[in-house]
């Protein structure tokens, strides 16, 4: 299975107006972020507002990024579904399209017993030969994986890592012991990636790498080479993007900052709101402060 | 615009295992409710599964529910998205399909700012020609539509009702008072349809009453004579039914009710998990104690 | 054991800014709410402060209402503690100081198991002769009662009643139900008390009628001859008090509409903010359309 | 003002069943934890059931840790009430009995303002010469305090220190970020001590090194050192410590701990129940992998 580690940025989801994909933006995105050093690339995380979009939406999605990476770094593929059946589906879909890895996802309407999510993982890991990634957000999903559930889900062969975006750093300690290391642990926004690669993380799956991935990477590097004086360095100055990104909607934040830098992805889709003046004007200075202009411009 | 009153049981949404609509079954069942004298039928509200649906299986609901009712009874569809295109199209298929109301649910993965929430429900009502029900549920969806938000919608002049999902029975009340009766309020399975009837309720949309639907139409039928010392007594046995809903799975108590009676809709999709052989003991008990038996069989 | 029912308002505690019961005031108070026809008096619920006050301010709040009301009206005393032996040697305050019943609070900082919350009620309710109301509020408490809690709690002969100030109604249902009438229920503010009679309550505890004692018994009374048109009537009138209440803070609010009324009952215990001066004007305009005046100036 | 920082365990509070401090007890725990290196002892904290004891316990538990110190380490003692007046009652009382500083908490019933808040802690941090430790816990308390609030409080000369009992180590960082080090950061059980050292923490206050306190200094050393590989090592091992305790009662846990050890510190205050059979037997395992025995038997 493949080794995924370091610093995979969940890709925005650029639409137009009439609810096609703008390929050439996004292709331009995959482009500049491999060459900003990222290790990887997330379509249709979070930040990648998966949840907004349809079927057909996201099929092209996967394939533009595929095609744009054009196998240079891994390519993990959200899934997300309520039911199992759709979601086998999207993950054979996801494999069929040339995805390397499956970022999986369970939505909930009704609350599932633990049971149930396990089945559901279990059956998603089962359908592709890629390795899967467990996605667990306590906030916006209504189940979470408890200790008992991930514990269950590493003896899954193409099961080996998690990206945990709870606010709870001492949980993915937790996971990584309770599954001694067969769970490996990519951080989320709302952690710190310098703090998270100290445990034993092996990178991070978020937003903000997407706005600024070299800085990302660097942080990475230092953490990966044992300089935690430099690395606290720059994580202190990179967290106020994260802290920022927290305060105002998350996909517009990422949306509004790449649009600063000179990619049209344009606003998240509605009735999501895009990002006010007075954020943009807070992302402009955040990014003016780490000396990221419009690249692309 | 239609009155909108009575009795509307949400729909279960029979799928085959190959995901394919089990017409006859459905269409059986609306026979047997209109039978039973119910006031109206509500497809794809939530113990209708919306959410485990896709776009065709939705589709095909809202089309063999309007072929079996053919006019005898009101159908007011319901209508589901994160986004407010992807609900716009699907208010207009409802109304081309035949649908004589809209059921409003916001989807919702990040939280939408109460300006968005109303945007989302105005588009909707300008969308077709159909008086518009707002569906609000603080358990399972993630914005709820505070006072003045309602007060906002009420203005528009399709959006008549609301079906709030709360246990919160004075929201109710404040609802009708604070929109001057421009909003007419249908209660839900957590609410005691009596005390929502009294304080001036038009009646309920909820799953139950697919279950119970000839007991449902004779307890509206004693609050609207004002009995409320006959209503309260049937009442008191009916709720027994509720509060065995809302310990066992909602969706899969009321399949395993319909499945008791002779109407093999099957189980809810997975991994929601089927009614458990305790919860169809304690089912079939309920329904024995209201001398309810298999009357399809 | 004393049958409890009707209009019991939670009485407001007057403190002075040196700390001490300010005496004449609530003795004036007690007056005044048993000549308006409340059926009995609560001193120390939640609008009462308990939570604010220490032992000494307690007793002496105990004390006075039990003097000033010289057996005209039962007097329910609230006791609340974090620890069973302080709520024993509360409740045995309560007894020797002359109050007819207990208002048996818990305060918890650390979760409860429920056999722990079980043998606290229990060891209250054996600690005296008097009958005992169990309190249970979801929002500020940090332990409910469940069913199966409630079930056995209604084995103690002196446990009679329950007084839950959740919102959902339909739980007041499945209490008298699953007690089988051993638990009589007494509605709180949350709830419309209108609707908690028609289903089987036995009256109402609350704040809001310490402020509008006369209409609280009239609704009451109106409940009580079963006319529910008559009551409604005068229920949508006074929801707006309720609602009202629960926009602001509610011990700020109910001190505030005593004030208007003449009873300088002055404001709730810092760091709790006064009633602000729109809320008061609030207030005046909702006594206003009552009718209700400064009858004690 | 004194520079806090290191080990400051949470000291348990020994009660007899006749509701008195077991003085010796408590002293011996003194004496044992000096021996063991901790920097600082806080009587009061969460685990050391200030929400359970009276006015003359929390008294009698001040003077006993105070004079068992006898000037080694310095003492922070918890104060904790729901009025202004009695907070400051209380720090004054901590000051004349001889503590080093003051543990600053914030009880609420009703919630209460930011505004509130903030003057609360400002009246405590008023009312001595003593330096102030911010205590937070959004799970147990009713009011969280914001960045802004924490900004405002760290302007004040003698409000120093937070301690965050969060489970969101990134807040940490962002208290650290916001009061440009003006507030310095204990970290709780539920964070990981390692990775509150790497990005800023001056130390941890928290009831597991009651019962670890060797092995909790030599992680603190590790860290200070900036042997993080050795420290991750350490802090790998003394993670199921904190992982045990959450997952049974803490406060039965640690006391449960120290019994093991042979210090007789009897069980949490009634209604909260003793360490189970199981939880024994968790702990026993635990410590016996630490090389922890009966020190003290």
């Amino acid at each position: 299975m493949q080794d995924l580690h370091g610093v995979f940025p969940y890709l925005v989801s650029p639409i137009a107006p009439d609810g096609s994909v703008m390929e050439e933006v996004l292709a331009g995105l995959v482009d500049h972020l491999i060459a900003s050093g990222v290790h990887g690339l997330t379509p249709l995380g979070s930040t990648g507002e998966f949840a907004y979009l349809n079927a057909a939406q996201r099929r092209r999605i996967i394939q533009v990024v595929v095609e744009a990476a054009a196998g240079r770094v891994p390519v993990v593929a959200g899934i997300a579904a309520t039911t199992t059946a759709e979601a086998v589906r999207q993950a054979r879909e996801a494999s069929e399209l040339g995805a390397d890895g499956i970022l999986a996802i369970l939505e909930a309407y009704f609350p599932v017993p633990e049971a149930g999510v396990v089945a559901y993982f279990n059956a998603v890991a089962d359908a592709t030969e890629l390795p899967v990634v467990l996605y667990t957000n306590p906030q916006f999903q209504r189940s979470d994986l408890s200790l008992p559930a991930l514990e269950a889900l590493s003896r899954h062969p193409r099961i080996g890592y998690v990206k945990d975006a709870s606010t709870n750093t001492g949980r993915l300690l937790s996971i990584m012991d309770r599954t001694e290391g067969r769970i490996r642990v990519f951080a989320a926004s709302a952690h710190i990636p310098a703090a998270v690669m100290l445990i034993g993380g092996v990178g991070w799956m978020a937003g903000p790498a997407c706005a600024i991935p070299r800085q990302s990477v660097r942080l990475y590097e230092l953490c990966r080479a044992g300089d935690w004086t430099g690395a606290m360095a720059l994580q202190r100055r990179l967290w106020r993007i994260n802290e920022l990104f927290a305060r105002h909607a998350l996909a517009a934040c990422i949306k509004g900052a790449l649009e600063i830098q000179g990619f049209p992805v344009g606003s998240p889709l509605p009735p999501q709101p895009p990002l006010s003046a007075e954020g943009r004007r807070e992302v402009e200075n955040a990014l003016r402060a780490l000396d990221i202009h419009a690249e692309n411009a």
